[in-house]
């Protein structure tokens, strides 16, 4: 049993008896677990009893939804200090939930200091690098030396989130360089901060910057913290990398919609009609394309009509390769999304995909020739839809694993609505070969 | 244009003429993208002229598949002077990607000390902690004042990658607490670093720990390095948060695989052999799934040697509510690997999918009934197919949306080949109403 289910399991053991003392005594992630699996009258219980840092510290580690209903059942004044107390980008999350109304009324309480900064995070897009960034820096003169830094540092390091880097700044407030807490302890003494800083490559993101970029900048350069900048260079904040975990995970798992033709960045949680709004398009340009494979179908009405067990037995040769296809979909838009482009490694994994199907075709058709022979006693039946299993396979992987590189280099979205394309591929294939070979040969 | 896009641009620009100097000037991150863009001559020649600590740290952070050939194309005693400066957990996974002979032949020219701890690390399963972790740590006596132990870390520091976290150890080895250097430059004097903490919550992880149990633990409690302890609690090495986004991007984008039955970890580097043993299983449960549905259309084999067109218009109703489901499936999916699972709220999302289920069929239902009925004139066969399509998009719906969920209950993987089980029930339920209909209302 890991760590974290054992840690999950005594929270399952005590739910029932809580007490205060020992949710104050759990890691705040573990406590925010813990308080949203209680009822809400319980959750407010503990959260008066707990000390405002605890309360804060737990709360923000709970899950958007959950958080939004406890603060929204504390009193005013109770919340108004929670929110006071949390780091400012995480209270600027938390305010964005609230309806208007809920947030002027815990604004209001918040000190004049805390509201003016909060107002002002407010106004940035919750979706750029202003929105998630986190205004506690330690910034200091370029003039310091490294031992006049660390002390400067000791001085405001208690109420700031991120002291690894301390950021140096010149008279008008433009960010001049980053110094590690490493660099400053290895520092020769004497130097000013500002020659450490001289040949720096300095990496910084406009406020502006979407924060799936904010998150890419941080995973590529291995950052813990990267500075956020106005267009005059002003330092305004910075992006930690615990904050963008969360974007990486989402972002990952987005494809996963894409393909089908659901909405990036739809949740749960989203809107009916937003999650209507982004489908329909896709969903009608799937209708488009399913007539592609019906007309097909329509061609050989004359077959049907002769034999009409074809109908039943050409769904398993689409489906087949309609799965045979996104499988290898899946690999490709995965890869796509993991590895910079390299488009003759590209190629060549649409090679090993076509290696891959061929093995699957030959497996998969000799086993239906074998179970249609022995069910049906109509050999020249089993060979059609043994013969047009390994067309339909052969197209299907093929189709998979060329889609999203096709899609990558007409400049869009390798995942965009890919399965949809691929399944008219495989169904009109399908039916054609299938049908085809038994008008053929059958009839 | 990002500073991402910007840096990318000028690598372009100047890969032609690109010097030596230039690549030096770059991120190790940055410059890993330029050198994989060469081809492997000019990549060894750039190798050559840069300095060995340069050439390390580029080398480190360039794909496993670049990274390996580009090693290999080196002579071994460069290759073993880079592999000698690299950190020991990138020379280790760079050494894991060699063939057993090239690895030998390096590990023998690096120095006794270097090649030692490399063998340790070689041991563990690169899936685990102990494959990922880092041995570069700081370690402290717990009886040293925080003053004394900011001038050992001075000392220690320059050859540690991860300086922000010291780890106390007792004397014989077993770890006892965690201090950040943040915690040493608040700290009082003359408290020694055992009063510190004493009340730590401290988090470890078992050196055989799945390497993403290692990330969920580092995301969950916003770490920024994670101990990794061996059965008697003593200090291996850490694992560190920019190791586990690479892990998070994978673990992410899994699902989209195992939805349609390729496996989790497949990537375009698998093996051949590797890819058919996971993805035939599914394969074969997808052809005795479609036998169903085929089963269905075969029970109603009159009514389509009456009207062969049914089976041609029959597509478009399952294809769309295939759809449909796959787009509650997949948004549902992403939902349970984001959240921790919530029973009422997952129920809730069912409720939301239905929702979106009625206006889709209701929209895409009226097109198709307008269409069919503009093409054939014929009100009844319009009419089947839209009462079809909104029966079938609504199970799709409901299916597409619970399926994840009854998995995740009977405590299977909610992702795992639900793409399929779905597809056959939207299949089957498609051609069952479109077919009964037609059979009651047309012939």
């Amino acid at each position: 049993m890991s760590k974290h289910e054992e840690i999950r399991e005594q929270q399952d053991d005590f739910n029932d008896g809580l007490t205060a003392a020992e949710l104050e005594s759990l890691h705040p992630a573990d406590a925010a677990e813990t308080i949203e699996g209680l009822d809400i009258i319980d959750q407010v219980k503990f959260i008066k009893q707990l000390p405002i840092r605890d309360a804060a510290k737990s709360i923000a580690e709970m899950e958007d939804h959950d958080q939004k209903i406890l603060i929204q059942n504390l009193n005013h004044g109770l919340a108004a200090r929670i929110v006071e107390e949390m780091a400012p980008d995480d209270a600027t999350d938390l305010l964005e939930d609230l309806d208007e109304e809920h947030r002027q009324a815990l604004l209001r309480r918040v000190p004049e200091e805390e509201r003016a900064e909060l107002k002002t995070l407010l106004t940035f897009d919750p979706d750029t690098a202003g929105g998630v960034m986190n205004t506690e820096v330690v910034i200091l003169d370029q003039d310091l030396a490294p031992d006049e830094a660390i002390g400067q540092i000791r001085e405001q390091v208690e109420d700031k989130e991120v002291p690894y880097y301390a950021y140096l700044t010149d008279r008008k407030e433009r960010l001049v360089g980053v110094v590690s807490l490493r660099d400053l302890l290895l520092a020769k003494r004497g130097v000013p901060l500002r020659e450490m800083v001289k040949d720096q490559n300095l990496i910084t993101v406009g406020y502006n910057v979407d924060k799936e970029e904010v998150a890419h900048l941080i995973a590529h350069y291995n950052l813990l913290a990267l500075p956020v900048v106005d267009f005059g260079n002003r330092l305004l904040g910075v992006v930690t990398v615990d904050d963008v975990i969360d974007i990486i995970h989402e972002e990952a798992s987005e494809d996963m919609q894409t393909m089908v033709g659901a909405g990036a960045n739809e949740t749960t949680d989203s809107p009916v009609t937003f999650s209507v709004k982004k489908r329909i398009p896709w969903l009608i340009l799937n209708v488009v394309n399913s007539a592609i494979a019906a007309y097909v179908v329509h061609l050989f009405d004359a077959t049907i009509a002769a034999m009409a067990l074809l109908a039943a037995l050409m769904q398993i040769v689409s489906n087949q390769a309609g799965n045979t296809g996104q499988q290898a979909l899946a690999v490709m838009i995965r890869q796509l999304a993991m590895e910079k482009f390299d488009r003759k490694k590209a190629w060549f994994a649409v090679l090993r995909e076509i290696k891959i199907g061929v093995i699957n075709s030959a497996l998969i058709s000799s086993m239906v020739l074998a179970v249609i022979f022995i069910a049906t006693g109509d050999i020249m039946l089993a060979g059609c839809m043994a013969g047009a299993l390994i067309i339909d396979m052969l197209i299907g992987a093929l189709a998979g694993a060329s889609i999203p590189l096709i899609l990558k280099e007409i400049g869009r979205d390798p995942a965009q609505a890919s399965s949809i394309f691929l399944t008219t591929i495989t169904d009109s294939i399908g039916f054609f070969s299938f049908l085809g070979l038994a008008t053929l040969f059958i009839l």
